[in-house]
């Protein structure tokens, strides 16, 4: 077990008991217990563990002391506000080529849950431009990013995005607001020739309004998908998928920009 | 538009006719003409272009000139192999964490389609070790990664992975082969404390000895999920679900590995 | 409008207020009030007017008056214990051809949503046998058949279906109980040449055990389903699939009935 | 063996193979001989067995002999045009109410698949009326429920439902056209008071245009739903749902009439 395994100060944990409960917290050395539902835990026991290791609650519960995942961050985000499902997220990264060293424009940051994912991504050499004109949000998004040493890779920008984007040739716009047409001319803008943008929109309605928007800008390669998550309880003779599931969170719809311009000579010959 | 947006000798471009037709190809001094079913392009004309510009095939198609992402290669080792779909592959990253700089054990490579996500995202410091037993397939993988610079970010091993995985402290082991159960043992001795373990399979019964086995070696937070994408198609008057789909690619099944050890005191108690 | 539709003593009505709150109650010369979360109804107002007509409770919300379908009153039996859903049962009618006429055999009776389903469908010349284990069960379903006029179609039988099944020549078999495999070779005896099996189970482990009997009975056309419904929520502008839906009640399995016997000359071949 | 289950001439029997291949023919002395892909079946063999016996063929397949289902019979007729699919029909049969002895009006006839479902579940007592604008389809149709003697329960009415409905008190109202929300005022002059409406369309567009009309005309408890059916395959070790499914059919909009009136009380009191 190397040395990177052992938890010291200042490290955040998740202490795991089971799949309902589970919490983050950051070893402290003024504070002295962590209170659960199941007793306390001593955390002068916590630190010289190493990661994967189990420890006893007060009242003999076993927890096992896991490394937060950016997944394990982000679930915490999503429950303070309405945000981007993990598994919308996961497609809308992939599908728009995001990695590490690409300059992401996003709006609007929200709780800053897909913040902190694409942030996540485009480390160490990218950034993300994020957008969000409530102030108070932006406040709680900047927190998060802190809380999960993210900031570093966000500049968070506390203006109406249907207003403009200011940043150009960026690899990829994402928008996750409810007029998304109406920052679509700007997203065409903004992107550099042949960059990637997606939408989330939890209504069809929405959808139908985006994707005529980025037909009117000459976007192409429009895509909307649906993903729907079903989680599958495995139990000898007891295996069935779970009775009760998010039926819907949203619709993703992706493009790419391309110059905008005159009839195409196929459309020509159809004049 | 910026110099990088520049076509030039060497590069990829995606050739994007429409949604069904796109095609990828090097910018080669050599080839003259790139032939499609919609008449030829003359490459000539590519070079100096900017990306997103249109070009106009010798029978006055229009397609569009496209910097492929990583989605855009994956999709292609796909055709050729049976493989994870992107969903499954981009909601198998964000769950295990994996991300710039990780460690991570893959078996087996097959096509390299998963092989080249997974080095696309941990780039530029992390690392691939990919087992693949069929001397073929790992031909043709290594070449598929050549093909879209990301050789660099894996280490191919030509070795059955059910008789062992030789690296210690990976961050993640992830699956894809017909018995996973068989090496969930070895997943386990090579994962750090707290690492993130996943595996993909087609069956409902390659589940259940998967989540046994995960039990047996004692990891905890084992969770088993089904992603479904519906692809929707979006016009005016005519919106609504496409009519035929994939109905089921395989199931997804997530675990952290944990110190194996004797019974906990909750357990205990009810001896 | 038709003397029909007169709302008379002894009918039942649904008085509907909305999605989610609707009531059915007798018509009963003895009772003047029904009272509602809303206020009550002066069912003397409700004597005479025609079905589909406006009635308004003692706080002015507006009820209408509907005749309920069997649709309603299944809802009602649903709510008290575990049964089949209406899709499900939907499904597995039109699957196995029951209709008019039809001799049907079902276990377990359980609240009697199915068996009134069953009895609605043969209506007036079919019959439906049921078998219960469970006397309290028995009783409570005998009570809902009679609340609903179909008692006259139903067959109750008080016994473990697992023994036996007395009759022959049914035309069709439907099983939702735990353990349908221990029914199956009851099944083939009790049903006629090329008679419709049916089975409902909510674990996909039943249903491995229940196609294997099945094949060792020598069933054909032997299939399973699974039928999930989603709710669309349709308002301008917030069209959507609701948020929460029931992802999963169980699985269908059908089969017919033919001769058991030896090798086929087809499989002789492959000996 | 009763002697219901003796074939006999005239009888119409389901010939099955396997899941794939299975035909429908009739008993009749003129012909020796059916030929499939695999071998011909000797007729005069067939008359004489009884129902769920095996017939092998010239070239030695093992057939078994059926009696139709409904199932089976509709099927058939949904090869030749796009109908309501069987998932669909049967939904949205058990959820308007429909059952012996029922009034239904059903628009538009199409392949006459639906009508056959209909007829099949209002004997013996009920009818359905059944319009359809083109002559060749009514024809069609027509042939398609004589053939499964059904066509006694069931008046065609060649006529185009946008311009108006003649029957009066009809228990239900089903369409299945492409502008129902043209025939929505016809179906609430159509229906009993209180009466179920149905209607199925493939696009989200339809549906919207469809409630809106509802509204209109005050139909209550308007409620929209889609069903999937996923075909489970059931086999030791390789236990899945199928790759390939049909993911889109159509939405079902379910109403009951109500009298259409002024402001309600509640209403009132908004205003």
């Amino acid at each position: 077990m190397s040395v990177d395994d052992l938890i010291k100060e200042g490290d955040d944990v998740l202490l795991y008991l089971d799949l309902k409960r589970s919490y983050i917290l950051k070893i402290d050395a003024k504070q002295q217990r962590f209170h659960t539902h199941k007793g306390f835990i001593d955390l002068s026991e916590l630190r010289g563990k190493h990661y994967g290791e189990r420890i006893d609650s007060s009242t003999s519960f076993s927890f096992y002391v896991l490394k937060p995942t950016i997944y394990d961050y982000v679930l915490r985000f999503a429950r303070h506000t309405q945000i981007l499902y993990l598994k919308d997220m996961s497609i809308l990264i992939s599908h728009t080529g995001i990695g590490p060293g690409k300059r992401v424009v996003e709006a609007g940051t929200g709780s800053g849950a897909l913040t902190a994912m694409l942030a996540y991504f485009v480390r160490p050499e990218g950034v993300v431009y994020s957008y969000e004109v409530r102030q108070e949000f932006l406040e709680k998004a900047t927190k998060n990013l802190e809380r999960v040493h993210l900031a570093n890779y966000v500049n968070f920008i506390n203006r109406d995005v249907t207003e403009g984007i200011e940043q150009k040739e960026a690899d990829s716009v994402i928008l996750d607001l409810a007029t998304p047409w109406l920052v679509i001319p700007h997203a065409h803008q903004a992107l550099r020739g042949g960059g990637t943008f997606a939408s989330f929109s939890p209504t069809i309605d929405q959808v139908m309004k985006s994707v005529e928007a980025l037909k009117n800008e000459g976007f192409v390669k429009i895509e909307t998908l649906e993903c729907i998550v079903r989680r599958i309880n495995v139990e000898p003779g007891k295996t069935r998928p779970e009775t009760l599931m998010i039926g819907h969170t949203g619709y993703l719809t992706f493009a790419r920009k391309v110059d905008k311009e005159g009839p195409t000579p196929s459309q020509m010959e159809k004049l």
